[in-house]
This record gives structure tokens, C-alpha cells and sequence, in this order.
């Protein structure tokens, strides 16, 4: 099979992706910790040498997947919203996020239990604790902007602080998912949760 | 200096706690995986022979250590409510576990950490997850109980269904505690979301 020409950046960025998703596969099974470039390589079926000559530290390989996987979590709310129309209220993509956050199939939950193992590196990594806190600081400012919206739309009950709100509801979809990785919560309750959370401050 | 003989069962619990002290201050800073046996003998003051005299292997160490952060979570909990009198208000019990799972000094900014670690090898450990599971269990029950105290009392807005609520308040501590540890929300504001949503379900 003959594969058509093409740039040097997607070639590079192909490799890349499949490192990551071979890192992805052992993490989900084995945790972070247990995972060395080593592993990876085998894995992906390239050399070390290949492996370093993308990823110069295993801190730097899981900062990559960290991104990978919050692309992907992006373009799965985007693709359920895209069914809502061209401008879906905001109170559906408060809902959809936080289904987001909440597992509901073995690849999605390989993806969270990546992106816990992800944070109790980023406690002890301070590099990869700045690129968590940043990732935290862009889905708060989101969550802050549809509330707002929310707000001016006359669609919040009175009295509702968006500020602390926003704060409220992304901490409760956090400890949803986790509860939901970690089996203590069945995905529908998690769910009804949010749809109870959400009844209460849209009026 | 002498001390008083005691029964043997009260050094081993001592000697146990020690070592799981040293274990608590290693990984405080370094992260649980780069804790081994060897380093915890060290930073205690003992032999190797003498650690895995008192734990075979590192993940019983850690079961050990949650053990001993949940009880020590609990008193400050009971110790605070002390100060409630006897019969503390579920509202006021609730307030105080919320509290408790926000840290606010560096010891328990310290232990939150290690609780983290703790979930994110319960992931992929099957014993750990089925302790970690058995204390989200211990600690939804108690504020199930709460909540159906409060709502016997009348003291809970009209429609609120008990079961959900309290999957969704003990998710809402829980990720606020994670933001707090993270860095990426201010305890204050923390203990603030707490008490607004405290306010809405609450008459």
C-alpha cells in the first residue's frame, strides 16, 4: 500500500498521537506509576529511541496526554451540542459538560482515571501542576460565561452568585465523575444528580 | 528516661503508627510512587526488616495510612462539634464534615493528598479500591442519615429527595476539597459554595 505525500508537522504529530494513545492503554490498566517510556515503546511497537526523540521525559508524554484527552472531551460536548442547533441555551451546556465528566463507557473511564492519576502527579510535578490548574482555570471561566448568560437571560433563580456557583458546579461534576470511576456511583445517579443541581438554580 | 510497661499489643499499635507517620511526611512531598519500604525506614529511624516486620508490603502500609488519616479526619470532625453541645443540628454536622474535607493547613492540605494518591492506586489495586469504597459507603450513609434527620425536623425545602441530595452533597465536598488541594480554588470560597448550597436545601 502506497500512502500519499505529506508534511513533515503531521507525520510528527501521527507519531505522537499513537505514543500516546499506546501510554493511554497501559495507564488505564496499570496506573501512571507503573509506566515507564520503557513500557510505552514496547507497546507501540517503536524503539526507545523513537519514544525520546518525541517525548524527552515521561512528565513530558503524560502533559501531551493530559492535552490529548481534554481535546477529546471537548469535541465530544461540541459533537452532543451540535444536536441542539446553532445556539444551544446554556443551560444545555452546563448539562452536557457536566455529562462529560461523568463515565459512561470503559474508554471514557480510562480516560478519567488517566486524567486522577494526571492530577496526583501534578501535587508532587509542579510543571504539570501549572498545566492542571490551567486547564481548571479555562473550564471555570466557561462554566462563569454560561451562568452569566444564564443570568442576563432571566433564566437563574433570583439571587443566585455566579461566581460561586460556577465554583459550586464544577467542583460537584468533578467529585461525580470521581465518585463514578472509582464504582462508588452508578453513572444514571451521578446524572440525576446534576439534573436535581441544576433544576434548583434555573428557575 | 523509663517508661511504664505496657502490653505489647500497645507498642505494636505505637511502632505501626511511627512508621506510618514517616510514611505520611515522605509522601507529602514526594508522591506516593516514589515511596518504597526502603525510604520510609530510613525517614522512621529503623530497619528495613523491622518496617516489614510491621507491613509485608507497600499497598498494606497504604491501607493503614488511609485508615489512620479517615480516624483522625473523624475526631477533628467530632472535635469541632463538640463545641455544638449534644444534640449538634444535622445542618451543623454536615457544615462540619464539608469543613473538614477542605483543607486549610499544610498537615491536612498534607493528608488530602495522600487521600488522592490513595484513590488514584485504589484505581488500579483492587484491595485499595475496595477499601476506598467501603469508607465513600461509610461516610454517604452517615449523611443520608443527616439528611433524613433534617428532613424529619422539617428542616429541609420541600421536594428534596434525600438519597440524591446526599450523593450530590458528599460529590460537591469532595471536589471542592480536590480544587482546594489542587490550587485551583481558595478554602474560603470553598467553605462559601458549602454554605449557599447548604442555604438552598435548607428552608
Amino acid at each position: 500500500m502506497t500512502r500519499p505525500p505529506r508534511g513533515l508537522g503531521a507525520q510528527h504529530d501521527e507519531r505522537r498521537t499513537e505514543i500516546v494513545e499506546a501510554l493511554l492503554r497501559i495507564v488505564g490498566s496499570r496506573g501512571v506509576e507503573a509506566t515507564s517510556l520503557r513500557e510505552v515503546a514496547d507497546e507501540a511497537g517503536v524503539s526507545m529511541g523513537r519514544v525520546q526523540h518525541y517525548f524527552r521525559t515521561k512528565d513530558e508524554m503524560l502533559r501531551f496526554a493530559f492535552e490529548r484527552i481534554t481535546e477529546r472531551s471537548a469535541e465530544r460536548v461540541g459533537a452532543r451540542l451540535a444536536v441542539e442547533g446553532a445556539e444551544p441555551a446554556p443551560r444545555a451546556v452546563l448539562r452536557s459538560i457536566a455529562v462529560e465528566m461523568v463515565p459512561t463507557t470503559e474508554a471514557e473511564r480510562a480516560e478519567l482515571r488517566i486524567g486522577t492519576a494526571f492530577a496526583t502527579r501534578a501535587l508532587v510535578e509542579p510543571a504539570l501542576g501549572e498545566r492542571l490548574r490551567a486547564g481548571y482555570r479555562e473550564l471555570a471561566a466557561l462554566v462563569v460565561l454560561l451562568l452569566t448568560q444564564a443570568r442576563d437571560r432571566g433564566e437563574l433563580v433570583p439571587g443566585v452568585d455566579v461566581d460561586l456557583e460556577a465554583s459550586t458546579f464544577f467542583a460537584l461534576i468533578d467529585g461525580l465523575g470521581n465518585h463514578v470511576v472509582i464504582g462508588h456511583l452508578p453513572a444514571e445517579v451521578a446524572v440525576s444528580a446534576v439534573d436535581a443541581y441544576l433544576g434548583r438554580i434555573f428557575s
